[in-house]
């Protein structure tokens, strides 16, 4: 099947996911830096329209003005030698000792201050940049022990912050929204707003909710044992898909980041089915960067790393094709019928009805007849998982 | 140590937890049905001041209008023999076959209507016997197929079925609140709503939100691996803690409903130490019901009940008595404060300031050295462990 | 695709799968109960060629003699009129309140006297029938409570409850082996030999090792966050596979008895491709049935549930169709050879060599130019993806 | 309450534990490298006996053999100043990047064989500094993808490679023995032998067994959600409690090597009750080493590296007391008694009886009734939590 990546797909890569050197907990890096120039132009060749970044991944921490801005300036000219553009970047709050009990949220309110001018300063380099999304991972907001982390005091701090930050896009008329990654742990033993909803819940309570959205990652859900489609769609329903980091999970660990289909291949389906048909009326759901956000094994050489990106994008497509043609086959469209599937879409309520209309209707409806009915869901997802295995 | 719950402690049991006769998915009941009546006198002898049920525990699904009666005239008549109260209501939306599919999201229209009666005419009841708060259970609301259920269209329904609900208290002018209990799977393979983060954000939806808050059970937020003291603690922060279900897990798997302090025990002592001392100057946190949702083991006899009913008071007032004595001990007072847990109470800007002061205010600061600060938090919890083990 | 299954296939379900009636920890049945007769038949139609049932399946506990025969002779009748075998039959010790603390190992000697009663009755119809594997789900064997059960005395109770099975089968003669079945946790809490693993090593104390193996569940060993198709390859080394029951599982929760495949897919491919091409030179690795022991969902009628029954053998099927297409394709062993797969099947002494002259032989081996090595693992795993999904 | 460590104790330390940097997947080192002369000096003073080691842990990987033999001669002598022992040591066979698929089992022969000698190397070592037991964490030894590792030709090189070392080590006639030590996952997708029943299976396969016994480790066992003092209790049953790691875990997530008693507070009782009064007559079940493998968080200086260490032994000290305390209790033991937890040593067959006098002696045994039996392990549990609790 032919599925070549091209620009319109929106397909986005972090710098630091073709960077990854290899090192884990248990072992060093297995593999050179890679350059950020080289990144641009492999992953332009491979189909790619975006990359996006840490500070840190661009230029060292704390690099002088001179050699951050000489870093910014290679970066440009691969940006515009290949069409490639930033359409999300990020802040690295978490691999300095400094952050280690976090960054917006650290018992140490110097730290505190120091994270958030690292953050504006690149806020402003991703709007200079033309970035749309700033993603916000608080993956040191949190703790290993109940009793050193007053969480609402940090919840208070995570929003003064957030507001601190909205004010700062408004007055400079960036045209620039966050996105708040959660993630349920790794590396603290609890991280704060664990799950997308525990963020969306957070962010309604903002002076500027408008502005904060989520960027979902489908392992950091899994790792919660959290079915990803299904937190996808509510994030979609509250408006708040901002951006989305996709990958691969094998079930409730360590956070893998494997390739996207390299874990729960049926969830990844139903996900692409729901981005890209899941609108009213069959168009995209999401029209943002479908953004891989994972890491090429340790065991992979740079060839290695190259193929990983591809495999990416072309699983992307390939799922892409087969929910396509699920949604067209007339077969699924009776099984979906069968079950009840769009009629969940009718209201419950009449035009005009209320309870007590609702109360006066019970005539009629007999529960035990009514608990006979067969959905058919199996059915329905057996066709699910043929039009995946191509086998119809 | 003497610990003896007295009324004043707000000690609340479903009937059912009490009742349950031990069904299990592989097993026959193994103990007779227990009398509403008998239960509230046996809760009341053990210290409880409240009773909570489904409609369903107290009479039978459709029962006739006079049995109902009768039913509800005997639980009256005990509660008023042993001034229990009733502080909770909930509604059997998952035990019939008709709701297989779910109540409020069923795929079928007619069974969203008849839930939607089964919780008026429940909720009305539950305003008669003065009960404040109105549990929302969706156990089946949720999919086994990730076709089979548009959840965008499902949360349509849940949303128009709370505003259904607050319309009607509102109209009749009951003081009742609502409470979601999210819960992540079982009976259904993934639940709408799965954690407290979901529905927190979900609530904020609703066109009454102050009417809707959440009822977290302990187990529900383990079984995805989640802290429930710091969910709890972000309830708290919304202004959400409506009720709470009190129990016991071990770990990520089946929803085991042990006896509160049987799962994570230094979870649940950092549990109490917040809805007892958490308040901002010590008091507690929380002043609802502590109810507790917990299935006494199948393998106990009558008799194994109520020395189960009685461990759930006994264990949650020996936590109380050892949070007292933490938050008191002048060694875990250095602690917290060598750890900065009471500095991230203090603004991160000082007043007044703004993003262009701190920016300013970059001078001074040596990240690397800010970085060799240790924390202590593994001194801080030690201290925690020796009091919750009465070793201090 | 066609994908007919035939009995050349060997695919065998339980009776008390399709004949589950839809009972959970929170609902009532959902289906009647369905005749052994009638399942016979409509498996046989569906292309199975074998049943297998616990004892209390085909007639009620504690049916006198007469009722026990009667219902023997209609399951035999309907064996005879379909050519259906009966591969496997095991026992039911976990319904009955009786066995709420366990059979072989209940703290209650006079239940496991009753439970080894129970068995060896059943042991014996296995036999007159013409299975060969008879399986013991010890699902009631543990407990909840740490202090509540002597896990060593419970092994020894195990172990002389096997040993004296063995004996008896040896002393009639039977050509039956035991199969224990391992799952982790529900409905106890802990349950012994909780992994294939565990079972396997417990296998090896017992008189007649040579007369047990395992028969391990998909959805068991997930329920552990373990990866099947390395256990089962892990029983297999150790010539233990002696049954298997396919179903699907998604992730560590409760256990959810899918259809084959409805799970983890790409585990379930990679165990398809074990069992059909993972012998020495490619043949079936394990030729007994493939058993399915799922649980038609609760939402599907009796259609569904024949639908449900049927997509269990298409989707094996079409799995050994694609592993098979894998195992095919020149560039697929192009990359096992550059991954090094099938060098592992090479010793790493050569023929006579000892450690003294794998000592010598330090020579020449720059550790840091061979961790240079990428080994192709993302690129082959790619490759099975699309083959997978018939991409290719 | 005095809880003061002796050498009496066995508590023993690995360098790496007080040793660890703070480096993790998403942070770099927090403290600066611990020089093993001091942890020797501060382990003795804080009241341990032992120390354990990998071999890179002592002496640079590849270090020349002037600047290994200078290193050991400076443990040498810190172990002579400060009496201190060295009971087991190791083998870093995961750091290096040529490990990155493994070291006994990786696909590439040449790293195999590199693996061994290494081994080998650091095994005389281990003898000649008096260590009794030798560990073996294969935590390379795995794979991310299925069809990437031969599981079966991998456990037949995990076999070579042990019977080797046993080769070895009988023919030099050191007195000592190797213990396994299972890992799930992390840092590999899937790690061969993933508990330690597996781990006790693949041993029974070995020409010397008897060498050859397990390292369970408390995390490791609960990243798969399993009882830990299960696990222990199977491997004391099979005679292969050849060392213990001890730490804290908080769940199904990535391994977090907290301080003993720091994760499942009760599992943590349990396993010191079973480990010091497990015996048949009350004495201690276990007399190796108490050996901790934990990690001080990340958060913490040196002085919180050393209140760590001595909070495992203070509190492994003080469940010690609290479980001879529940021991004693008589309250205790009539619960026990009343539950049947011992009668469960009493086998079920009476000397002498087969299987033929179990079947004659149905009569009089009424199931029903039996049934009813109340266990109250409820009651027993909260005994223990009271205990536990220091309440009684």
């Amino acid at each position: 099947m032919m599925v070549t990546p091209t620009p319109a797909d929106k397909f986005s890569f972090g710098l630091w996911t073709v960077g990854w050197q290899g090192r884990d907990p248990f072992g060093d890096a297995t593999r050179a830096e890679l350059d950020a120039v080289e990144a641009v132009h492999r992953l332009a060749e491979l189909g790619a329209y975006g990359l996006s970044f840490h500070d840190d991944d661009l230029f060292p921490f704390g690099a002088p003005a001179a050699e951050r801005g000489r870093r910014i300036e290679l970066l440009r000219k691969a940006l515009a030698e290949t069409g490639m553009v930033v359409p999300m970047v990020t802040t690295n709050l978490f691999t300095h000792p400094v952050f280690k009990d976090g960054g917006f949220t650290s018992n140490d309110r110097a730290v505190r201050r120091f994270a958030l001018r690292k953050v504006l300063r690149n806020v402003e380099l991703a709007a200079e940049l033309g970035a749309r999304t700033y993603v916000l991972w608080g993956g040191r907001e949190g703790a290993e022990y109940d009793s050193a982390k007053d969480v609402r005091a940090a919840l208070d701090r995570y929003r003064e912050s957030l507001n601190m930050l909205t004010d700062f896009v408004r007055d400079r008329g960036y045209d620039l929204r966050f996105a708040i990654e959660p993630k349920p742990n790794e590396p603290r033993g609890d991280i704060l707003l664990p799950t997308l909803g525990h963020a969306l819940a957070f962010i309604t309570t903002l002076e500027h909710p408008e502005l904060v959205g989520v960027n979902p990652e489908v392992g950091h859900e899994q790792m919660a044992g959290l079915n990803f489609a299904h937190g996808i769609a509510q994030a979609l329903w509250q408006g708040k898909l901002f951006h989305i980091d996709l990958n691969g999970q094998r079930g409730i660990k360590y956070d893998q980041d494997l390739v996207f289909g390299h874990g729960d291949l049926m969830n990844a389906f139903s996900l692409v089915d729901l981005l890209e048909n899941g609108g009213p009326n069959g168009e995209p759901a999401y029209d943002g960067p479908r953004h891989f956000d994972y890491k090429p094994s340790r065991t992979e050489d740079m060839s290695g790393v190259w193929d990983s990106a591809a495999a990416n994008m072309r699983t992307y497509l390939l799922l892409k094709e087969r929910a396509r043609a699920f949604r067209a086959d007339p077969e699924v469209q009776q099984a979906l019928s069968a079950a009840g599937v769009g009629d969940l879409r009718t209201p419950t309520l009449a035009a005009g009805e209320g309870y007590a209309d609702l109360l006066a209707d019970a005539d009629g409806f007999d529960p035990d007849r009514a608990g006979e009915r067969g959905y058919g869901f199996v059915r329905l997802n057996q066709l699910a998982l043929e039009h995946l295995l191509g086998a119809r």
